[in-house]
């Protein structure tokens, strides 16, 4: 199989170099800037290119890993040709790259990339969408050399779980570094909160989150979250933020 | 070391039946509901009343496990004694106990607790405080049987790290549960987004949360932004939230 990547973040570094190590090289990577595209392709051990025009036209496969928009933008400036085109994208339907070529497709991977963390590809939900079944099959192949769940989704469900991810993901990121400033402000290391993060995520591995929720907002607790919102009066948007979950938590405790 | 465990909910049950593990008996239990203190008394092999007046007075040690709001009204009627009366609440200063006992304290550990779920203690925070220096000595005794990470901290840093708690534990379980009904209406299990949970929470051992971060809302990408916010047009809640953590993540991604 010859693969080209156009791109060169997150998800193009941890998926060509989980193809590289069970044994699938890659053609050629391409990425607008020369910089990361010479630091992917040296791990490859491949050609790169900055320039979509030159981007080979013999590969069986164009994997698009890039801002949903700038696919427009390359996939344009690329010459045509048989390959299978495939985008990564969580949120863009499959129908995207159907403009620019006949065979096209999704490969979806449900996990937050980044570039000097490999990810523990085995485990990782893999979605699938081509626009031809045997296409189907060929991406199949590919994507089970990296991971034991392989499934095909239509673009409608695919951009529902982008959403879930958003909020399980980035929200939740975002949450802690939210409790690491709260932390900082009153100093006491981020690390403490470790074992509390761990427990939080291992929890709903066993119950649901509904089952597995605690704390003052369940009970609706005024006393605590008076006094909660009266410690966050230095961070009116996280005052904000604090009120709406702890609502919602009380709300759909009690449905 | 005589220990009487008032309360008889998910942080009641797990300390006490570590405790007993390790060889420290319970001596009696209290809960205002009956069924929950034979429950409990049940699993630790000792006695149970459901009436504060009756509580022993030779015990070494009273640790009160309640609702912030319970711990005056039975600590009023419980009948004076010379031991150690310990509160475990994040939220409350150790001096609510000193109307009701010269020597007193606070031992809190910084987890999430189900009572069907029992914590691994060894690696969880316990942090402490008392009114008496000798009773520091003898609360660390019992709570390093329990926990390698024991701390000594003051009542205004405990409830800095209470409320860290409930962003990064409540509030995170909360957007699992989210995450988990956007899924339902898409007919995906929720199963599907644990390796994402479980790799979400495992970056942050190695990495900030503000370097861990991926996603739309860091580079504030409107088309996306704008897709998933008319995805939430059933559930404006849910909106409100997405629009807030977004912003507040793209703004704390550039300062």
């Amino acid at each position: 199989m010859k693969i080209v990547c156009i791109g060169s973040g997150n998800l193009a570094t941890n998926l060509t170099r989980a193809w590289k190590t069970v044994g699938q090289p890659i053609a050629q990577v391409f990425s607008r800037s020369a910089e990361h595209a010479q630091l992917l392709a040296k791990q490859l051990d491949c050609p790169w290119t900055t320039s979509a025009e030159t981007i080979i036209t013999d590969a069986d496969l164009y994997l698009f890993a890039l801002k949903d928009s700038a696919l427009q933008e390359v996939a344009t400036r690329m010459r045509p040709n048989k390959g299978l085109w495939v985008h990564t994208a969580g949120s863009l339907p499959m129908n995207v790259l159907q403009p620019f070529s006949d065979r096209h497709g999704v490969l979806y991977p449900l996990q937050t990339f980044s570039k000097n963390r490999l990810a523990a590809w085995r485990t990782i939900p893999i979605f699938l969408e081509t626009s031809h079944k045997e296409d189907g099959a060929l991406l199949e192949t590919l994507a089970r050399q990296l991971s034991d769940d392989v499934r095909f989704l239509s673009s409608e469900q695919r951009k529902h779980i982008h959403l879930a991810a958003v909020f399980a993901c980035n929200f939740v990121n975002h949450l802690y570094a939210i409790a690491g400033n709260l932390l900082t402000e009153a100093h006491v290391p981020f690390e403490t909160l470790l074992p509390l993060i761990d427990e939080t995520a291992a929890k709903v591995h066993r119950l649901t989150p509904k089952e597995a929720q605690t704390g003052p907002a369940i009970r609706y607790d005024e006393n605590i979250i008076h006094k909660h919102l009266t410690l966050l009066n230095e961070h009116p948007e996280w005052q904000t933020l604090y009120e709406r979950l702890s609502q919602d938590i009380h709300q759909k405790a009690h449905q």
